[in-house]
């Protein structure tokens, strides 16, 4: 069982569309914090500090894939359960349950590199280091 | 001294902008959550029964007002004391200061109207109710 | 060959992130408006007018799939080209390609089903009338 | 007559809220957004490049006030009527109209300083450079 982090939300009349429901882009922005929230609470540093190393540049996005089950609407509270569901050489995938109580309102995976600059300008996948997969365990 | 409700938010990445800082209209999104907030931890319903009252349109906005002190940047939590400052007969004004633990990061003021929907179907403005001025007293 | 709309938007400051790149939900957002753009350019009715027909509901999200090739900032312009990718049964799905010039940035898919509301008030798929898959030819 | 710059926008589903009208806070962020657009089209470098030059700010916002006067939905297309209402000193006030046709939907003012980073670390206000007011004369 991978470490799994909860994020939780209350979700606010101006996320919500004219059919009443949230609409859909805040569930990525909201897995996107829940992902910081993860790495902060593994005790790793904010992208601020991240991007001071020498030539890092973070944890670019390369795919996303969320499946949506049920709708939710202002003045409820979904929680975000996350973890590292894969660590693949130069990339890793955290996966996201989005809970209301017991119901499963959508499910999402963010596929992700560690990438630094480099000599040439251009962005380079590079192996994860060990101490980032420890801290996530 | 009015009654004053404080909403926290802790500021995300992507709540900002190539500056690194907020991207200011989420201060008015936030403010709104606030009011929301304000007006339910005053034991008054959501907008989504207000508006099944006969002809009720809620509170909507006519003027917002905010100054801006200091910058706020991701990982930082902020929090938003909310009180209605005045009532004027079929309008009333909140009043929102974001504070950063003793610092003030921004002031702002919502001007809002209580409406019903007219026999015309236009909006008209209504004097605010005493049992709503009582709960928020 | 698929009928494609093609959509434009001018990326704003205020949809970039620290890192200077535009905020990724923001690409669910503007497909979702391709979407629309796409259905209205074949002659469809807006959410507003659909919603009124008995029962109907619209074409609610059930999954999405992004991929990201790569970034864009502020001060360029994207387009979003959109079509419908596959129809089948109850459900359809919409492709776009977000160009930069000749530039792939990002590809996405929506799955989306068709709906009405059943005498139990839950929702219901339903075939997709011939009528709007000859428009959208 | 203050040099009057004009800027789109085609309103949105995803721009509005559970009432079916446009949530205000978009509002500010197309104001922002129309000011970026009015320095451009008066020929001015964005904000990437202005913060190159040495201690560079920009224009960060002191003060933001809007009216309401009516409400938008989506598939309507509004224009953002923007100039800068008045220089003094080392301020300057944008004045945005919110037009739906000839209707005149909010009106909203922007105060701006122009800031670099002094000595100390900490933002300066320094006086309005010519240059920049002959442009957007």
């Amino acid at each position: 069982m991978n470490k799994t982090i909860v994020y939780g939300v209350d979700v606010q009349f101006g996320d919500c569309d004219p059919a009443g429901i949230v609409f859909f882009p805040n569930y990525s922005r909201w897995m996107n914090a829940a992902t910081d929230h993860f790495f902060h609470a593994c005790g790793l540093p904010p992208w601020r500090d991240i991007q001071q190393l020498p030539g890092c540049v973070g944890g670019p996005l390369l795919e996303i894939h969320t499946r949506f089950h049920a709708s939710v609407t202002y003045g409820e509270r979904i929680e975000i359960h996350s973890c590292v569901e894969e660590w693949r050489g130069k990339i890793f995938r955290m996966q996201h349950r989005i809970m209301r109580g017991q119901d499963l309102i959508c499910e999402g995976r963010e596929t992700r590199a560690l990438c630094v600059r480099g000599a040439s300008g251009k962005l380079k996948a590079v192996p994860i280091p060990d101490f980032i997969r420890v801290a996530c365990a």
